[in-house]
């Protein structure tokens, strides 16, 4: 599941079994935002004990839950096996810190082909509009209204939308969020989709700009239907409704061929910087 | 959560607890499809399981994985509290017959508010062009191809857009499934949402026709954003995609007052009846 050549992302998300079912890992500075871990990088990090433990190679769905906010620092994944079956495998894994688990995850692997999945229809499944990675702005173009650069985007690489308004402070109105993304120096696998199917700004920011929230993720599942072509990954993220605190947020992710190689959705809540 | 008048579809999903963290209850038949129970009775049975373990009241988030068909009869149900909090819990179910785990979920559970959901833009989250129930079609129209009816549909009632073709032999090609559903004499509830969430045809059907096909649940996630309002439910489901097997479907459900409820997706194999 890991890319060609080593590099920052497979180090941060590296585990090493010490017993039946126990790995370790740690959850590395740098992988954050604003001092909170990112939530794709927790699943990258739970998902690889996982697949660490299970025959089939390929996660086809991943299905977490955010139980309470890690600190950086070593960190415990237990996995448990739910079902080991020939063609698939289901397994969950949670990520504990001092007796605590931070972060439950349950997985379903399996072998993707080397085949794109056939679109049912075209205009369902096919990319949303979007200029190349070279004509669209980068998260150097934020207007971050005093607060500083995100360490997380030296590694997460971001490019957005030339209509996106919030990144200048001008939100359209639209909950919106379209772009590209890739990992520094490293081609996108499916490890990196899952970190990707968390990897853009809320697309709460496009619709009334940021007005100092953020948006922490309850509970998030990303289905897998294929392994991305080398380049940038194209993601599509919409919320439609915000209830008793709580927003959704869905999405679609395609490789640079343009084939949809994840979907995605999640439960987060709506919050303020303290 | 249950409605106010004890019916059927509460019979067949009550579970009585028998331990710390465990429940019994019974895989009842006629809540099947040609003998294949329910994924949605399933998840209505093993969320009321975890709604008995925890403090809220109400499932916000609910995501099971189907890890191998059920048998009819009793079933054990085992809980475990992931996160226990004071305004959300967390915890996971799995479904036990014969010391084989047969259903994994794991479920978040809060409080919803009697307040609808607010809409960030009216169009993402409005209910889809749909006829009244009364001018809509029922399941019995349904041309089996041989095979009798489903027993389900007398406990599940569900009405297709009047545009529907697959039920007449003639699909139109577009993979979506439009309706509406209710539990036979008695009004909705997030339980019974959660039951709808699986609870119409699959949408690939209106693509291609039945052509001896179905698309067993491999794992289902529903977050729910409001109580329905008593009547009907409508649904709209859509597949986007089929990858090595899989297919995946998108859904959302808005109750009579056209509040969208609930939003679901899944991923399923694709399978012949044998």
């Amino acid at each position: 599941m890991s890319g060609t050549t080593s590099n920052e992302f497979d180090e941060a998300t590296a585990v090493r079994e010490i017993g039946p079912g126990r790995y370790t890992g740690t959850v590395v500075e740098g992988w954050d935002v604003r001092g909170n871990p990112h939530g794709g990088f927790l699943l990258a990090l739970v998902t690889r004990a996982m697949a660490a433990a299970v025959d089939q190679a390929d996660p086809l769905s991943v299905s977490a839950t955010y139980l309470a906010p890690p600190d950086f620092g070593p960190a415990q994944v237990e996995v448990e096996v739910l079902r080991a079956g020939k063609r698939q495998s289901t397994i969950s894994g949670r990520l504990v810190q001092d007796g605590t688990a931070r972060v439950h995850a349950v997985a379903t692997f399996g072998t993707l082909s080397a085949e794109p999945p056939q679109r049912l229809t075209a205009d369902l499944a096919a990319p949303r509009p979007l200029p190349p990675p070279e004509a669209c702005p980068s998260t150097d173009v934020i207007d971050r209204e005093g607060l500083g650069p995100v360490d997380l985007h030296e590694r997460l690489l971001v490019r957005f939308h030339p209509d996106t308004g919030w990144i200048h402070g001008t939100p359209s109105g639209n909950p919106e969020m379209n772009g590209w993304m890739r990992h520094a120096g490293r081609e996108p696998d499916l490890l990196g989709v899952l970190m990707f199917s968390d990897g853009m700004p809320p697309s709460l920011y496009e619709a009334r700009g940021r007005q100092g929230v953020h948006t922490p993720t309850v509970q998030l599942t990303t289905h897998l239907f294929a392994h991305p072509a080398p380049g940038w990954v194209q993601g599509s993220f919409r919320t439609r409704v915000l209830a008793d605190g709580f927003l959704d947020q869905d999405g679609e992710l395609w490789d640079s061929a343009g084939t949809l190689v994840a979907t995605t959705r999640q439960l987060g809540l709506v919050r303020t910087w303290t």
